[in-house]
C-alpha cells in the first residue's frame, strides 16, 4: 500500500476489457464462439503509433504489469521494478500495452467465465490453448487497438516463449523481440515437475473432475502443492542457502510434522497456502497453463530445427538469462541464441550474474536494469 | 524372476531378525521400550571376525540389498549389481549384513509394528528417529553378532549418512568408511522437496493424522505425488532427456489431461502408482525418512565445523560421487573429503561420470564398478 505513488510509477491504472464476436480457431482444433481480453496500458501512443509495446505474462500473471489499482493495494503490478518513468520499459517513450491471456482466471474468457452455449462457466471444459493462441489473440487485440508494428514484443519465462512466437507468426509486425528467461522448449524436467503439480490438483477430492465451482469448493491442497513445488523451481539452491539455509524457525528441532522447523518450511508452506486459499487462482486455469508449456515447441514443424523455425524472423532480438536459473538455464536461452546467428539474426544476449534463479527477470537487479535499459534505450520510437 | 541364480549373485536369501528388550534412548527424549531388527547376510564370517561388512540403507529401502527371496522375485535386492560374488562387495571375502532401520516398514520396528504399551500399531506415535539412533540400533546389532570391529560400513545416499555418523559415533569400531552420493547435511533446497512430499501426504484426506490403518485406507494420493516428486531428485535433467526426451506415448498431442501424453509423464505416473498401491510401503515411514534426512547435521554440535565433528574418526575413507547427481552433487561430497583431509584423515575420493543423476549410486557402471572394486580389494581381511 503505497502512501504516495512513487515517482517512478506509472501510478493508478485501470484494466479495460476488449470484447471479439469473431470465433477463433485454436489450435487443439476447437473454436471460441467469442471472447474477451483485459488490458492495462501505460504511457502515451505517439501520433505515428511507433512507440507500442507488448507485455506477455507468465504463468500465474495477468495484465496487471505495472502500477497500482487502488491507494490500499498491498502490491504494485507483477513487473513494477522494470516498467514505469525511467525505467526500462519507461512509459515515458513507449505505450505498453499488457493483455491477460485467454485461458486465464483474472478477467479475459477462461475456464471461470460463462460458456455462451451452456450459460455455466467453462470450468474443465474450457479448451486447452497454446502459445499460438495466445499470441493470435493479442495480435486481434493489437488490431482493435490500432497497433499495426510494435515497436517490441516483451515477456519473461512463459512470456519470453510469447515475445518467440510473435517473431515466427507475425514475423513483419514487430521491430524488437525480447525474450528474459525463457527456453525454446521444456525439457523432460520440466514437464515432470509440471505434471507433479497436475497431479496433485487432479487428485484433489475437492477438485471434483474441475467442476468445483458447482460444489462451492477450491481445490486448496491441490493448489498449495503445486505452488509450492512451482516455488522450488523459481529459486535457486544458492539463493535459498543464502536466504534460508537451515535456520530453525523457533531455533530448536520440533522432533514433529504440526509445526514447520526450517525457514523454508514455513516460507513454502505460507506461499503455498496464501495462492491456495487467497490469490483465488482458478484451479483449471493452472492446469492449462502448464499445458500451454508442456506444448510450446516452434521448432517441431521444422524438424525439430529452431534455426528453420526461425528462417523468416525480421525482428531483432535481446536475449537474456540469469546464471542461477535451472528452470530455463542460460544453456537455454543460448539454444535461441545459436539458431537466431545460425540464421544470421540480429541478436544481443547476455546471462546475468544472479542468485534468484528463475525469479530473477522480476527482482531488482542493478546490471539486469542497465542492461535492459540500454537495449530499450536502442529502440527508436 | 530368474530362470537360475547367475553364478555372480549371492542366491537365495532368507531375512532374519534379532530382538531387543533393553530400552533404548533415541535423540528425540523419547525411549523404545524393546524393538526388534531384520537383516539379511551374505557370505561367510571368518575365524577372526574381520571380514564384516555392515550395508546401510537409504530412504525406502531396506535389508534385502542382494539375491532373491524366491524363485519367483521379479527382482532381485536393492544393491544386487553391487554385492555378490566377485562384485565390488565381494561375498567370496567379505560377510556381509544388510539391516532394516527401526522406523521402517519392512520388518523392524516402526509406525506399523505393535505398540506394547497400545498393542496397536504405533502409527503417527512412532518417535521420529535419526541418523545417531540408527547407528546406535545397528551398533547393537553388532553386538548380538559378534562383530567388534567392522572391517567396513557401507552406503548410499541416506545409507553414506549413516556411515559417515558410524565413523564419528564410534570411531573405533570400523576400519573403512564408504560414503557413496551422500552430503554432511541437507540444503534448504533438498529440505523444501521434503517438506512438499510430507505436505502431500499429511494433507491427504486418506492419510487421517496417521492413523490410516484403523480405516482400512492408505493415503495413496500422497505417496503417490511424494514418489513422483522423489524420482524427479533421482533422475538429472541430462538422463531424463536422453532416456525420455520430448517423446509422446501415443505419437501426438491430446489436448487433455487424462492421459500421460508425454513419456516422462507416464513414467513418473507409473512409478507414482506402483509405490502408492502396490509396494506396501507406510506412509508414517515415508514422514519419518524425511525427517531423518532433514535433521542429519553431524557438524551442528560443533559449531558447524565439520573437520571438527569428524576429528576423532580412525576409518579410513572412501567418497564417491556422480557428476550428474544433484540432489546430493560431487561438490557436497567435497565438503565431507576438504572436512577429512583438514584432519589429515586417509581419504579417497572420486567423481563418477554418468548421467543417471543420484540413482547412479544404484545402477550397472564399468567405471564405478572398476573403482569401488578397487578400493574394497585394499580392505584387508
Amino acid at each position: 500500500m503505497p502512501k504516495e505513488i512513487p515517482p517512478d510509477s506509472v501510478g493508478i491504472v485501470k484494466p479495460e476489457v476488449a470484447y471479439f464476436d469473431e470465433p477463433i480457431k485454436l489450435d487443439c482444433g476447437r473454436t471460441l464462439p467469442k471472447y474477451h481480453i483485459t488490458y492495462e496500458t501505460y504511457g502515451t501512443l505517439n501520433a505515428d503509433k511507433s512507440n507500442a509495446l507488448l507485455i506477455c505474462h507468465a504463468l500465474s500473471g495477468d495484465h496487471h504489469a505495472a502500477g497500482y489499482h487502488h491507494m490500499e493495494d498491498r502490491k504494485p503490478g507483477w513487473w513494477n521494478n522494470y516498467i514505469g518513468p525511467g525505467k526500462p520499459i519507461d512509459t515515458n517513450r513507449f505505450f505498453v500495452i499488457s493483455s491477460h491471456n485467454i485461458g486465464g482466471c483474472r478477467g479475459s474468457t477462461g475456464p471461470n467465465t460463462m460458456n455462451p452455449d451452456t450459460k455455466k462457466p467453462y470450468g474443465p471444459n474450457f479448451p486447452i490453448v497454446t502459445v499460438r493462441d495466445w499470441v493470435q489473440t493479442q495480435h486481434k487485440l493489437g488490431q482493435y487497438l490500432g497497433i499495426e508494428k510494435w515497436a517490441g514484443v516483451i515477456g519473461g519465462s512463459l512470456g519470453g516463449m510469447q515475445a518467440l512466437q510473435w517473431s515466427i507468426d507475425y514475423p513483419d509486425d514487430l521491430r524488437h523481440c525480447i525474450v528474459i528467461a525463457a527456453a525454446p522448449k521444456l525439457t523432460a524436467q520440466n514437464i515432470a515437475f509440471n505434471e507433479v503439480a497436475r497431479q496433485a490438483i487432479l487428485r484433489d477430492p475437492e477438485f471434483h473432475d474441475g467442476h468445483f465451482y458447482e460444489k462451492g469448493v477450491i481445490p486448496h491442497r491441490g493448489l498449495m502443492l503445486a505452488r509450492m513445488l512451482g516455488h522450488i523451481t523459481y529459486l535457486s539452491d544458492v539463493g535459498m542457502r543464502k536466504k534460508f539455509g537451515r535456520e530453525l524457525k523457533e531455533g530448536k528441532l520440533n522432533y514433529g510434522f504440526d509445526e514447520a522447523e526450517f525457514q523454508i518450511e514455513s516460507y513454502l508452506r505460507y506461499q503455498g497456502r496464501s495462492f491456495a486459499e487467497r490469490s483465488g487462482f482458478d484451479a483449471n486455469t493452472y492446469l492449462l497453463m502448464t499445458k500451454v508449456l508442456d506444448y510450446f515447441d516452434p521448432a517441431n514443424k521444422h524438424d525439430h530445427n529452431l534455426g528453420e523455425a526461425l528462417a523468416h524472423v525480421t525482428a531483432d532480438f535481446f536475449v537474456l538469462s540469469f546464471t542461477s536459473d535451472w528452470r530455463f538455464s542460460p544453456a537455454r536461452s543460448e539454444e535461441i541464441v545459436r539458431a537466431l546467428t545460425s540464421q544470421k539474426k540480429n541478436v544481443s544476449y547476455m546471462a546475468i550474474r544472479a542468485n534468484d534463479g528463475h525469479d530473477a527477470f522480476l527482482i531488482p537487479n542493478p546490471v539486469y536494469r542497465q542492461v535492459f535499459d540500454a537495449y530499450m534505450q536502442r529502440i527508436k520510437v
